[in-house]
Formats: C-alpha cells, sequence, structure tokens
C-alpha cells in the first residue's frame, strides 16, 4: 500500500444486550475503542439499552453509530431473510431514526451506520440489497463496510461516506468475504499473536491472510480504515485491547497521517 | 366559555395497519382530517406502514404526529403494563425518533406527538407515568392530551405546548374520564346526529354531557383544541364527516379567530 | 385418472386473526368446509384466537389441523427465512404442540397438519426442509401438501399419511408448483366458472391446466384428495361455495367410493 | 410441625435462554436439582431452548415441568400485565401445550406447572387470576405455588394437586409474600450460612424467619413440599449446593416418610 493513511479506528458492536439478557463487556470495552455500532432494538437492544449504551458513548468519547438489523430477535440478526427492497429501506429508516434519537438527546451526532451480521453479508455480495439498505439514508452519512463488494458499490451511488472495515476477529476467505462462525477464533485466530498479526496486516498492508494461506488486497484506495472487533466474541476484551496496540502504533507511525 | 377560541383541528389514530393485517379506511380517511396521529410499531404499524401513512399525510396536506404506546401488539396497546418510569421514557423516545425519521425523510415535521390507548389513559390519572412519557420530549415539542388531568400538568411542567383534545366517538363520565368500550358508540353515540350534538358542545361550549346525564367542562383554558376520531370505530367515517361538519361550522363562525 | 377415488375433503386456512386485527370470515367459512388448517401463532393467530377457532371447529363439525409458520408474523410467514433444520424441527414440535392442546380441550383429536405459506413452498422445492419439517411429527400424522413434491417423499420417509392438495385459489405452473401472489385470482382465475372448472379438472380428472394451457397431472397415485380454499382470498366465500359445489357432486358421483 | 413429612425436591427455573442469549448456568445445575421449571417461549425459552432443556432433564434424571409466564421477552415475565382471565388461560393452555410436546416426544411425562414470575404473584394474591390461570389445566395436574395464598385455594376448586413452595434464594415478608428483587440475595441471604439456615427452617420446620424477624408459617398442611432455587441468582451453583445438603439431610432423616 503506497502513501499515508488517515489514522484508523476502532469500531466496536455495543448494546446487544436485551431486556434482561446481557451479551458483551460494554462498560469494560468502551475505554479501548472508538467506534460504537449501536444495536437497534431488531436484532437485539431495546430502548433502554439503547439509552444506556448512549450514554455509555457520551462518558467515553466513544462515536456512536447506528447498528441496523434484519427483523429477527430470536435469530440475533444471522439468519437469512428474503424481505423486498421496500422493507429492507424502511426497516433501516426505522432502526436508525430510533438510535438517533438517543443520540440527539445527549447532545451528540450520530457518526455513521454500520449494518449487522447477515444483513452485512447480503449487502456484501447483492448490488439489490445494500442499494435498498444505503438508500435508506440521507446522503453524505458516514457508511461502515467491506470495500470491494456491492457495500462500496452502492453507497458511492448512494452518495454516501464509505469507509472500509478491517476485521480483528474474523478470518478472510481468498475471496476476500468474511468466515462467519460461532467461535470467530477458530480459524486461526486462536492466540492474541495471531490477531495482532491478523490486524498488523490490514492496519500496515492493507491486505490480509486468507485461510488457505493466500494474500487478498482489502481494497482500501483511499477510505478511512475501521478495524471492528465483536463484543461477544470468546475473550473480546483481550482481542481488543491486541487490535488496539496495533492500531495505535500505526496512528503513531509515520504511515499515519496526523 | 367566554371569549373567541382558535380553529378548532379533527386528529384521527393512522396506520394502525401491521404487516399483512388492515386496520381502519385510512385513504379515505385523510381528506377529512387536520392532524394524524401515526402509530410508531409497538401497538400497530411496521415500518412500511409507517412510511405509506407519511406518504398519504403528505398527499393530502395531512399534519403528522407520532403515535406512541405500550410495547404491545397483541393487545393493540389497551392492555396495562406496568413499566418503571425509565421504561416509559426510553419507549418513547424510540417511537417517536422512528416515525420522526420517516416524517423528515419526506421533507415534512413532526407535527405532534399523542399517546395511544391505555398509555393516555394512565397519563391522564398518574402523574408519574405522564411525567415519564412527557419527559421523552424535548421543550417546546407539542402534544395532544386531556385537559384537567395529569397529561397537561406534566406537559406544562415539562415545558411542552399542550393540545386539549375532545372526543366525537367516545363517551365522558361526570369526572371527565373517558369510557373506553370495543364499540365506542355504544353509549349514547349511536346516531349520528348524537355525534353531532357530542361534538358541538365540546366546540361551540367546551364543555361535554357526561353518561350521567351531568355536564363537565372540558378546562380547555386558551388551549388549542382538537376533535379526535378513531379509525377502527364501526362507520368512522361517517363519525369522522360528520365531525367534520361542525368543526368547519365552528371554524367558520364569529366565535373562531382566524 | 383410473378407478374410484375416495370423497374428497375442502381444507381452508383459519384463525389467522391476531389481537385486534381481524383476517378472513372463519366463521362464515366453517359451514361450508371438512377440514380447518388452525394458525398457531407463529405467522398468525393468538392463544385467543386459537381457542375460539378450535371451539369454532368443533360447533361446525370441521375437523381441526396445525397450520404451523415460519416465525414471522409481520411477514404473515409469507417472507423466506434460512432456518437450521433443527429449528425448522423445534418451531413445528412447539406450534403443533400448543395447538394440540387447545383441540384436546375440547375433546377433539389434532386431524392433520399442513404447513403455512412459503414454509410449505420451501418444503415442496427442498428436501431437507420439508424432512426437517416433517420430522417434528409422530409417525402416523396425516399430513396435507403437494403431491409429487419434497413434501410426499419426505412425509413417506418419517413415516407420515400423506394426503394430496389440489388448489381452488391459486393457478399452476406447467412444472406443477403453484403461483402465489397477492390476489390469487389474478391468474385466469377471475370468475367463479374458472374457480369451478379448474377445481373441476383436478377433482375429477386429478390433473390441472396451468398457466400455459398445457396440463400437468397432480399425481394423486391413491392419496386422499383435499382441495384448499384461503380465508384471506378477495371473495372467498364465493369461491368455497364454487369449489363446495364441485367437490359435492363428485362426492355423490360414481366416481367416489363411499 | 408435628408428624413425618413427604421427601423434599428441589425445584430450579431452567431453559431461561433465548436464541443467541444464555441465561443460568443449566448444565451444572441439571445434576443438583429435581424439578425443572422450563420457560415456554413467553418469557424466555424458544423452541430450540425447550427442545434441549428437555434433553437435559432426561440425560439427568430431572422431572420436567412447564413454566409459564405473561407474553413479555423484553421484562422476562417480571412486568405487571392486566389481562382477561380467557387471555390468561388461553396463554398458559398454549405454553403447556408447546411444552408438553417436547416431553412427550422424549417418552417422558409432563410432570407438573409452575407460574413464572410476576404472574405468580399475581396468582398469589388474586383469586381470579390464580382460577384463570389453573383453569387452563387438566383436574389432577401437578402444580407448584405458595401455599396459605390464592394461588393454594384457586388450585384446590380446580380439582388440581397442589405441592407448596419454599424459596432458597428469596426472603419473606411478615405476611408471607415474597420479596422479589434483582439480587434476590439482599435480604439477608450474603452469605451461604445464611441460605443454609433459610432453607432449614423451611424444610424442618415449615416456617421461615422473616425480614423483620418475625415468624411466618409456610402452611403447608400436607402438601408435599418443594425448595425453588433460581438459575438466574448470582452463585446459583453455591445456593442450590447448600439447598441440596438440608434437603439431603431432611430426606435421609427419621422426619422424613420414605
Amino acid at each position: 500500500m503506497a502513501g499515508k493513511r488517515s489514522k484508523v479506528l476502532i469500531n466496536c458492536d455495543m448494546g446487544e444486550a436485551f431486556g434482561n439478557y446481557v451479551c458483551g463487556p460494554d462498560q469494560e470495552l468502551m475505554p479501548l475503542i472508538d467506534l460504537a455500532n449501536i444495536a437497534c432494538g431488531f436484532h437485539a437492544g431495546d430502548a433502554i439499552v439503547m439509552e444506556r449504551t448512549v450514554a455509555l458513548c457520551k462518558a467515553h468519547k466513544v462515536l456512536p453509530g447506528a447498528h441496523p438489523s434484519l427483523p429477527d430477535l430470536q435469530g440475533f440478526g444471522r439468519r437469512e431473510m428474503l424481505l423486498r427492497a421496500e422493507e429492507h429501506r424502511a426497516n433501516v429508516v426505522y432502526q436508525v431514526g430510533a438510535l438517533r434519537a438517543f443520540v440527539e438527546r445527549e447532545g451528540l451526532d450520530l457518526h455513521h451506520v454500520k449494518p449487522h451480521g447477515v444483513l452485512y453479508g447480503m449487502m456484501a455480495r447483492d448490488d439489490n440489497v445494500a442499494r435498498a439498505v444505503w438508500s435508506a439514508l440521507p446522503r453524505g452519512t458516514r457508511v461502515l463496510g467491506l470495500a470491494g463488494t456491492a457495500m462500496e458499490r452502492a453507497a458511492l451511488e448512494c452518495g454516501l461516506e464509505f469507509w472500509a472495515e478491517g476485521y480483528a476477529d474474523v478470518a478472510y476467505r481468498a475471496d476476500g468475504s468474511l468466515i462467519i462462525t460461532k467461535d470467530r477464533r477458530a480459524e486461526g485466530h486462536r492466540s492474541l499473536d495471531a490477531v495482532r498479526a491478523h490486524v498488523r496486516r490490514q492496519v500496515f498492508e492493507g491486505s490480509v491472510t486468507a485461510d488457505d494461506g493466500s494474500t487478498v488486497a482489502l481494497g482500501l484506495n483511499d477510505y478511512p480504515l475501521s478495524i471492528c472487533c465483536h463484543s461477544d466474541s470468546p475473550g473480546c476484551l483481550e482481542i481488543v485491547r491486541a487490535a488496539r496496540d496495533v492500531v495505535d502504533e500505526f496512528n503513531a507511525s509515520e504511515l499515519c497521517v496526523s
């Protein structure tokens, strides 16, 4: 990757509790991350959880984003549903609007939107789904997604500000797609050293070693890069700390424009 | 009622369909009303229904408002639930935010907020519930409610703009409370003449004949008055037309400041 | 179709109301049908609706069956969801068990099981889904489905009693699959004469005229045949009456073994 | 408490996970308990969780019971809802039927029914709610509840087999009612010694020390006694082990009829 890059930020899915159910260690994670993707009640989160998560963001100066999903609490937004384009669009308008209300109530701005789970995957490979979701957002909205996929193409079409993502706790296939499993560390990410190497490659080189050993370019172009960690991964705190170290090293290096 | 009053507007609950299920004749009602209270997905409505209902408002120049509810689709928001104040508040932030997103997407402004069903009744008689719900809204928000109850008191405390409501299709008790039944016309409102007389008394005199024959003042003070009709009442179109006639007569009369 | 056939019965989806929302004219339909497929709360129906629908069945001597679905009230069970086999199976165990409780409480037996909506379609074309759903049922359970598809194959594998279905209000493609639309009568079924001809061909000849004019055998073999009508079709009462006439004519004819 | 008593059994709420969300340590608890109250999907549990929990019961020879609730996943069945009697009854028919299907599929019998959360509390103090819920069950059904309350009275009226409960992890008021808090050990149950003393009094003496120091008779009469532990209490495994020790000591003593 030639030339300098802008500061890399760490994003993490947050506020994925629901009612009596807890999810990740949000309180411990907040000091370690830059951007929070906050669940909006469709796959996780409820009004109380959203309110508290936005307050946590404010306390920790983490930038709040919306994390809309398919409407599937039981499946945690990880079961594919075939919706019409107008359903996708309206669902996203609804969820982002609901979260924005909590954000603005705290005197903050909604920083970005990042789709959740299988909806993210559907958008990466299907231009129609990507267009349907992105068309819910006002022009100029900052969105996070996978570069080199329909997510990027449709975001540009819709006049959105695209940020590229890398993944600390997910392995890649040779075609650049993500290998989503229940235990995300299963594929070669068992050690924190492996996490650090995985993140380092993405952050410093803009590419990644796929599960077959081949090198895949992340296609970052000039997009800002954000590294995603999951709050519901086993050992997520250690993974985020490992990613933080690498990202901080990059941000302090000569490779980063300040 | 001494002095002139401002123009009376007709409000109606709208967008109470859900998925495959229809509710009232929204398309036929829209040309007859001034304000729409749009369901926000908790007792009725879903993202698609909300989008369409806001578009209908725009087409008919009806002013769109949010109609938040208890979270009870099965009970259509008509079964009392004992929530904590923070749950009430967060639920209303969520719902109003979701609706506002559809409204702003159409280039409109959210005109008002009116709570739905049993939540409305709980607010009328319980200051804590009224405060919890109203505290979800920014100061200056226009809200509709029952004058002379906790809804009014709490609205003023919260710095909201209070509008008083009268009801075309609901009878009153001598204490000013509403008699909510499945067939709202059961108590003395069987004929359209009775509806007209019921509305006329409220609009022209600011009082109402209760079910025991006594006269109850609506306590309108200087609040703007809006007459509520329900889209799911039997014969709702005829009721709205009857109310419209009376309201139009008042608005064209010398009693109304233009 | 050589030889005599057993009596043809009419089945109809019933109990598809939910809370405050109504669906078809169940009360008027009950006297016209033989089998009711009762919604179990996943795409429609709730505990109260189920209780009332079973009571209606008892009053009208209609045989009650379970009508399990994908878990999607908003989509009325008509949006494809990709579930794991164990999810399909457990969902059907749950729904059929819930309905059976209401049926047994009335002193009746559960007569049959017929999957709803898009789940039915997924089973017709995917052996894995068909096996997953049917494996939820005890051996010997009577099930309704589309002959000549994975529904039939998997039912036999699972030791179930298979009954074949024909459709009064749905058109067929040349490959025997059903053309599901919002207005089922759109494809050539606009007139009641067309419905009668459509049902007559299926009942008397065991075949159907597809939308391209070709003849498709229903593959009934020796399965009992049941003709399905939908309670949410426009004009459903007239359609059921038309189907009833044809079915009654067949059942009284020499072609029917008594 | 004069005379010998039958063996005391430990019951525990189980299967309160939902989708991706976990609740208590069911696998570790199963070897320690006698009866499982299995969530039925209304406050917790889903079809997959129910299937797995019943299988766990079978593996550990724990007797499976149904744990029906108000329909409130977000509130975990702990928020009061005012339902009509027919709604309570139909909800319980539905839930118990669904669970029974999983139990019978494993070749087991449904052992008992114990209502969950705030529904339990509403039944303890309101005869109408208690009658509505119990009337959902066939005569002779074994039910667990609080002796000396409407739960007992209505169970006898409905011809059910009543078992009395004591609580290992909940404190009592002087009127015999339970003090339900988020952290159940808050009131005087901080130490395991306190748990043991609390259980010992109930099991050996049939009474309990209330939070004001007074002694309250549990009103066990000749009902079998079961001690309840909660799988979502902090430190639940230690609490169950402590209760187990005391119960085992009683069951091996001369006070217990074998």
